[in-house]
């Protein structure tokens, strides 16, 4: 199977240092590197080129396109991927679209990947929405996959619908969990709680095939109640957030307490080891990005503050995305769908 | 000042001890006790009493309310208030109505608790939706206040801007902060950030009085950059309860990592005093209930889960709102704005 991998060098905010060694280290990652055909680095190619002179690489397996163009965090999403047409994001999104490259990873302006996602490599047939996942630790040890983490802020019931049949899939062929346990999440477990869109929303999924328990409460992202937890991208992007800003605070009043007396601190002296491991569970950078799903190829959005490790990690979750055909899933769920729907209409 | 406080007895979910034991402590508190004139648990009187004769108290400041019908969680608030004109609930918002309590404080059902209120105690004049506020710590050491917590799900852009107004007297009032920072949550700090609800709302706090310093993004809430949070009830119960799972699934998280090796666990030991401080600061039982502001009066929700300890801080709250006077301070801002509003109506 050929993979090969475009990552936008000018994405994240320490910049291109981190795209750069992530490239480099994912090619070699026990884990996934070996299934990595080629990884090419889309930016301005002396400044990726003076990264990659020192750093030791294999250059048969990384290649650099140059796009001289940056589209940056502050400029209209829509204009940018209008007139910057060399631009990092541009380019690579079009690698993709051309069958150069299986997936784009980008830690640039979330707002621009997605518009140019959108536009330049396109919606699956029958996909209303595309949407942004992300996936969050859970206290069973494992991850709970949110969507729409932030792609659509105002949405119709059918969207939340195909979110979570495209959230199936991808538990399914990415993680391996089988018969991905779907929730809505809403204000309580009752269905007539909720908005109006929620309501309509609970309806849908009851009626479809998916292995849907109802609503559930936020609460039970973290307590891993569900695989899958659906919302609209509004309330989806302040939970991915407030998780954030909750563990960082969190993290640091701990910090504080723990450093205020003699005995605490030596105690957390002797306990650094669970500290390193918690932190590890709940470090983003260990998961990679949020992917795009719902599109004719796989976009990754990166966090803007991503290092090294977080964008080799952003690259290696494409892996098992390729692998697991996720793409080709949605596209004949969809097909299917329409297949019905025309039925139905007799067509 | 007379303060009288209604206390309903049936709400715990471990029944009337909570309660019971709660105002009984509540009395004696060094930090408000002095100040409560009496009491009133409502409830089954009997019950009750048979709690009340095994805690000594001071009889003189501890009246019980017979109301002798409980109304339960998964009942229908609107059929229940209607229906059970004798439950805890209904009896405890007439004292507040009647004026023969400032305040009521119930762990009951949120759904009863707030369409009774709004259909018993009524909204103050102009105010067009009350809202549940709730108070969040923040890694500055200080506390949020998130408002709507959950009373509505669907809004306009006028309802929170007033939940924001109300918010702002609150925090001045009961927590002494001089002129309240308030920030819109949103998904992105940008204007045109969100809902077309959220943009609305965006332009009415900018033009209104208030300190507002504009979209803020959820991880706000726990670095404490804003002292009042204001979003729909949707979003906020979503907050909310994200709030408790996350860090129950952190703390659990945690709690595992360090017992799972003999020099963490010891290390652990030696610092579980900074661990304690923690817990308390994030401990909801130390902030008491979420006070529902707009009305004629008074009424905190409590959790279902409450304790003695959480009833009695629950009780302890109410002195500083009722000695603030936010009721009559949201009454008078609200009647302003109803005067500017006739006069730009010529009338």
């Amino acid at each position: 199977m050929d993979i090969t991998i475009a990552v936008d060098a000018m994405g994240c905010d320490m910049g291109p240092v981190a795209a750069v060694e992530g490239a480099v280290g994912a090619l070699s990652d026990g884990r996934f590197g070996g299934k990595i055909t080629k990884i090419l680095l889309v930016g301005r190619q002396a400044e990726i080129n003076a990264h990659l002179a020192k750093t030791p690489h294999d250059s048969g397996r990384l290649e650099v396109v140059d796009a001289d163009e940056v589209i940056h965090v502050d400029e209209s999403p829509t204009a940018a991927i209008k007139t910057k047409k060399n631009s990092s994001i541009v380019v690579g999104l079009n690698l993709v679209k051309q069958g150069r490259a299986a997936a784009f990873v980008s830690a640039g302006s979330t707002g621009a990947v997605l518009t140019g996602a959108t536009t330049i490599i396109g919606r699956i047939k029958g996909i209303k929405r595309p949407a942004l996942g992300v996936l969050l630790p859970n206290s069973n040890g494992g991850h709970t996959f949110l969507t729409d983490a932030g792609a659509n802020v105002e949405v119709k019931p059918e969207f939340l619908l195909q979110f979570a049949q495209m959230g199936s899939v991808y538990m399914e062929s990415v993680l391996d969990v089988k018969n991905p346990r779907i929730g809505l999440i809403n204000v309580g477990a009752e269905r007539e709680k909720g908005t109006s869109v929620a309501k309509a929303s609970h309806e849908l999924l009851e009626a479809s095939q998916l292995n849907f328990l109802g609503n559930v409460e936020a609460r039970d992202i973290p307590y891993g109640t569900v695989d899958v937890a659906v919302c609209d991208g509004f309330v989806g992007n302040i939970i991915l957030k407030y998780t954030e800003g909750y563990a960082k605070g969190l993290f640091a009043t701990l910090k504080t307490e723990l450093i205020s007396k003699f005995l605490s601190r030596f105690g957390a002296l002797l306990s650094r080891g669970a500290f390193k491991r918690m932190r590890k569970r709940y470090d983003y950078t260990e998961v990679g990005g949020a992917p795009f799903i719902g599109l004719n190829g796989l976009v990754v959005k990166a966090h803007g503050s991503s290092n090294a490790k977080a964008m080799k990690n952003s690259i290696g979750q494409c892996v098992k995305f390729i692998e697991g055909g996720v793409v080709g899933k949605i596209a004949a769920m969809s097909s299917e769908k329409l297949d019905e729907r025309d039925e139905k209409n007799g067509i």
